[in-house]
């Protein structure tokens, strides 16, 4: 096949036929519970890897499955059309994840997270399942445009290497020693993610600014059995008063967070910036609403994006100790925990943060607590440039699918990887997401539009012939 | 019977002889799984309930089981030996309780908590059940004393009205409109408790002082669902994290509580009450040790005695939100629940500390969080007189079975039915316990000395002659 057509609006239009088709398939794929978190849901792990790596072997790539410590790694290739010199191609990475969030509180799931359904929405339907968005739905995005540009033409007008992972729920262990013992395997010209959102339903973004992040839990031991807290109490430390009197002294009354060295590497916000965002107009209040809030939280004197994206967090995750059951238990634990994590911005270095928090709990430690700290693992934040040619390829990809450009926006969420791609390949990331902010990532009722899901493979299948167009 | 020598000796001696029948059928009683607080043991509770009635009807009781909204209350009279005028008789209301704790954390008993053992000790072989020592090894105390007068001499030689309930674990919601209706019922002249400890294995104890309790459960909530920490992290209320802050005010740098109000009713030591208590060579350090720690804690400048006996407190019993699963689920959970009760000492009013809780938590309760105070129920603290021939003759029987005299204690637990006799039955109450700072209350593996048992049936029935003899 050569590129002396632009086959795109027939791509398109095969896009546009194929919708139940292409219900099926990512239905098939939401049901497996492949949920990285849970040891029990290793063979199912499994199972999803193999289902991408078929479904991409299907419409022409040479796929395998790597086995690491871990859950396996699906690495594709496509070596571009018949009759092209593969070197005059545009080599794209593709990465995403198949493995989903624990789905657990599971009574306020209105539909089993692994059944999925398409449900009636108030602005059409949309696919409710646990991973529909994050980020099954958004492989199948690209799945999907792979799949109409192999029925039209044959074939993907570029090179592509696909590097699908199931560990990115928990921190993704295993994916930078992999990355950094297959470097050739994976070289490319720029990568692409799908794992982030849109502005709104109708309006395209490009994410070029995402938050590291830190994760920790603490563990607090002080009596070495439980307690009764009539005998004991007033004499005996308390795990439980010791650990809420020390992590309530994270944030200070303006919200921000005492832990010694916290903001090293926290940049104000360039003016400019801060007027464009100030620009676009984003709703706080209609965002609280949301959620079942009226006012703003954290930190005082910063809006609400400035907050979300270029401001560094401490939230509790969890916490537990003593008797959380029915009725009254008068009992001091031995033992209580938190799970802690942080949002990171600019250069802070979560190395600095772990240490920094180490210092925190140890100058708040009463007589008789031992504190320890387990570290999930951590990694910077991460900014993508606005300028060349792939980011210009996507965003008149997104311009012409919905009539209007692109808003360049920062999320404040993390996807690790896209430091450990640019640090070990020299890979810049395209982040073109078609997520919405009400979707419910993390939580019960997740759910992707199926206007989203539609879009975004064409808007994919456009990005295919844009950057073909470089060459 | 007429009481014209003091069998006394013979009781004992058939005490003594009773050992393995004394020990089956207080085996037989730890079995019942007996757990008020949870509603699936209801009938386990119930059946607790006729087995004491049983028991104390085959030594000569009349017995009852009145039903309540909750679990049973076991009723039973002795009216005293035949042939004597019962109004000549002293008449003793003895109170005990059925109920057990919860035996959680299971993992962490050695044997199970409901499969009574007789295990070798460091002092001697000890029972090892949930309930061992509270109440139901103490309450068999008394009851091996009565069979063994029964057995001995064809009955007792006082008047005996029982009162056995099954909620004192869960906080007695009955018994006080129970007594409240039943005066003429529990009439008598004074009332006994067998619930405390002694002060150590061989030196009896009768406590004089007893702390009062309020018992609270803290449900906050803030965004209507759980949360994507990345998504809405400082932009969103964090319930742990707002939990936390309040809860880590409850104490200041000297361990004070911080409610307000919160010390009205709390009065300094008597000085002549502190040398006495100086004086009886509390070992602080070995305390400590024997639950695992070095270091005191509470009040700063308050002796250990004063701190336990003397001082109210604010114990967190329980803290729980969001993910506490294995690994790392970043996410804003959307409630954070927490347990908090107090000690109460002096004239410290309960209602005012629900009032003072409620004042401290709205003063903190950030902008759009909800909280709501549950009241599990309170008690004032409680002081008996140490004067009068019913404590005198407590003290005379434990002087001749252990060769000296008894310690007057206090008590840092809570037993609210001694306030509720006092105020509904104008009784005042002997408290006279069998139990060790090592039994494990309300913790894995609770256990009762066989020579505490023993030491207890014996004192018991030395002290039912004693009080005839006040005749």
């Amino acid at each position: 096949m050569t590129l002396t057509y632009d086959p795109t609006p027939e791509v398109l239009a095969e896009i546009d036929r194929s919708q139940d088709e292409a219900r099926h398939r990512l239905f098939d794929f939401l049901a497996i519970p492949s949920i990285s978190a849970q040891p029990d849901h290793a063979g199912d792990c499994a199972a999803a890897a193999r289902w991408l790596a078929h479904e991409f072997a299907s419409v022409g790539f040479a796929t395998e499955m790597r086995q690491t410590p871990g859950h396996p790694i699906v690495v594709g290739h496509y070596p571009g059309p018949d009759g092209v010199d593969p070197a005059s191609l545009p080599h794209i990475l593709f990465y995403g994840h198949y493995d989903v969030q624990p789905a657990d509180p599971l009574d306020l799931w209105e539909s089993p997270p692994f059944e999925p359904q398409l449900v009636p929405g108030p602005q059409g339907p949309r696919i409710v399942a646990r991973g529909a968005v994050d980020d099954k739905g958004q492989v199948a995005c690209f799945l999907w445009a792979c799949r109409a540009w192999y029925n039209t033409t044959g074939g993907l007008p570029i090179r592509v290497t696909l590097l699908l992972e199931g560990e990115e729920e928990v921190g993704s262990a295993n994916l930078e020693a992999f990355i950094a013992a297959n470097k050739s395997l994976l070289k490319a010209d720029v990568a692409l993610i799908s794992d982030t959102g849109m502005w709104d339903r109708t309006t395209p973004a490009l994410t070029t600014r995402l938050r590291g992040m830190v994760y920790t839990q603490i563990d607090l031991v002080g009596p070495d059995k439980d307690l009764h807290s009539g005998m004991y109490g007033g004499a005996a430390l308390n795990p439980i008063n010791a650990l809420t009197k020390i992590l309530g002294d994270l944030h200070d009354d303006q919200g921000r967070v005492q832990i010694p060295g916290f903001y090293k590497g926290v940049d104000e916000l360039p003016p400019s910036l801060a007027a464009q965002w100030a620009g676009l107009g984003f709703d706080e209040p209609a965002m609280l609403a949301s959620i079942g809030l009226t006012d703003p939280a954290g930190e005082t004197g910063r809006s609400a994006l400035e907050r979300m994206w270029a401001r560094p967090t401490a939230d509790l995750n969890g916490i537990w100790g003593g008797y959380i059951g029915a009725g009254a238990k008068t009992v001091i634990a031995s033992h209580a925990h938190a799970k802690l994590s942080f949002r990171l911005v600019g250069k802070q270095d979560p190395a600095a943060i772990m240490a920094g928090l180490k210092q925190f709990l140890a100058e708040r430690t009463p007589a008789g607590a031992q504190i320890k700290v387990q570290d999930f693992g951590g990694n910077p934040a991460v900014e993508v440039s606005t300028e060349g040619p792939f980011i210009a390829a996507a965003e008149a990809a997104l311009s012409e699918e919905y009539g209007k450009a692109p808003v360049l926006m920062g999320c404040g969420g993390s996807i690790p990887v896209v430091g450990t791609l640019k640090a070990q390949l020299g890979l810049d990331t395209i982040l073109m997401g078609f997520g919405l902010d009400d979707d419910q990532v993390h939580s019960p009722n997740e759910k992707f539009e199926w206007s989203c899901y539609l879009g975004g493979a064409r808007s994919h299948a456009r990005l295919l012939a844009k950057l073909a167009a470089l060459r």
